[in-house]
């Protein structure tokens, strides 16, 4: 199943998708579903629920239009992990991590498919970073590896935009001031479940910038994978609905090559996965 | 002014505290009030409007009682600033920062006065940081220095609990994990308005440990003010009413004594600052 959430003429709706892409508005068949896909990952039998309102709103043809939004607004948690793909690690010259490396995004950075990306005035180093991104769907801390994937709800296309040099060569070298700036974290255009995805280990992921192929890898190049990512990271805080795990881009980042390529006004990138669609964005400067 | 969350037989209320220490019930004064006090910072005039109606409940003996929560719940960001007073940078041996070093906790670290640290299974390194915290209560980006404090709501008392062997070590070097464990952003127990607060750079600030002075320094060490750091961090993300910036901890830190000092199961710490008040938490084992 895809959810997602649109701007419509009526505000903002929770919507399912269907094959031949029209869009049920779920809350119009079941009243008892809340407005957004947050709210129903927050909610027991949330998923069954908004999937039997999918069924039934198809049948009726209770279809709605509208643009996409993100379709988790504000998680709590933006977890990233970094250098997860091998030869990414060596491309950037890093030491392959003997354990997951762990940065964040702020919410402030959540944008949707219809969205710009916006290239602040403060950085000339905006590179793009295609990534399956994880919805955590049931709370849990200290979660056994084997046991992980019951807390996932499903998957998002996303991109790690970063400012590489904000991202690096600062004192204290800390990541997260070149990864949060605002539009840093388009996701979209929906939330595809657990189910539908398949092996979330087995999915090729690309990055096309200006319709030119930059990255082109599978997930199973992931070093640790997301299982492995949910364990640990639970070992220390706890997981809850809605939170994100960005888990790491493939080679072909714009900063490693050479010359390197930063994204500018005007440009467009698109990341696809695998089962689960593009996400397009256009990408502009900061007036 | 003195603004605080507390939990009553009827639910959370926002109060707001008299110089005797009652705690008036702001919402039954003027039902027109949100519910919380990160509401109160997101709506125009809601400071004002929380100032009259604890005038009008102080004199009408509106008042109520209850267990202090944190005064505020999610923060949609927490900052925080690393090595940012002289000292505690040479204490740890590093170089003295030449712009702000920034990291982050997430939400679900917040906890309120009554409530306690638990020291992670998997950490044995955990160390306290008292802190002076900037609540955000005006939206900007791009905000210059000299309009910076136009955005201050005011200040709470934080510490900003820190697993050593987490925070540092580890590939990658992010500071992430070991500064968000659950439970680990203490703050409180109120919300101080700037006016009251006086001069945000001339302030004293303590942590006692088991009663034991640990740090003692004034806010007039630090590296980069209050002003600075607003101005800095808006370059790249919109500040948002309810942010949090933790400034940075002053030297005296556990990590940083022959032999080292850890908090240990049993163990209490208390933060206080100049004309704000203490923040006194006990600290746990992870059970």
């Amino acid at each position: 199943m895809k959810l997602a959430m649109l701007k419509t003429a009526d505000g903002p709706k929770l919507v399912g998708c269907t094959l031949d892409n029209q869009y049920v508005d779920l809350v119009a068949v079941d009243p008892k579903l809340p407005a957004t896909l947050h709210e129903v990952l927050a909610t027991p039998e949330g998923l069954t629920a908004a999937a039997h309102a999918l069924a039934q709103g198809m049948s009726k043809g209770q279809f709605v239009t509208g643009a996409f939004l993100p379709p988790i607004a504000k998680p709590g948690k933006i977890l990233c992990i970094g250098l997860n793909y091998r030869d990414h690690a060596e491309e950037t010259g890093s030491p392959i991590p003997t354990e997951p490396i762990v940065f964040s995004k702020f919410p402030t950075a959540i944008i949707g498919p219809e969205d710009t990306i916006v290239l602040p005035k403060v950085s000339h180093e905006v590179d793009y970073e295609a990534e399956l991104v994880v919805v955590i769907g049931k709370k849990g801390k200290n979660i056994p590896k084997a046991t992980a994937f019951q807390h996932v709800a499903g998957y998002v296309v996303g991109n790690d935009v970063s400012a590489r040099d904000w991202q690096k060569g600062r004192p204290g070298g800390q990541w997260l001031l070149g990864k949060t700036p605002d539009t840093f974290a388009p996701i979209g255009p929906w939330l595809v479940t657990a189910d539908e995805v398949g092996d979330p280990h087995d999915l090729r992921v690309q990055c096309r910038l200006n319709g030119k192929t930059m990255q082109d890898s599978r997930t199973k190049e992931l070093i640790f994978g997301i299982d492995h990512l949910i364990s640990h990271v639970s070992q220390l805080m706890t997981l809850e609905p809605g939170d994100l795990i960005f888990t790491g881009t493939p080679p072909g980042v714009g900063a490693a090559r050479k010359p390197p390529i930063f994204m500018q006004d005007g440009d467009t990138v698109e990341i696809e996965i695998e089962h689960m669609g593009v996400l397009k964005n256009h990408v502009a400067a900061e007036e």
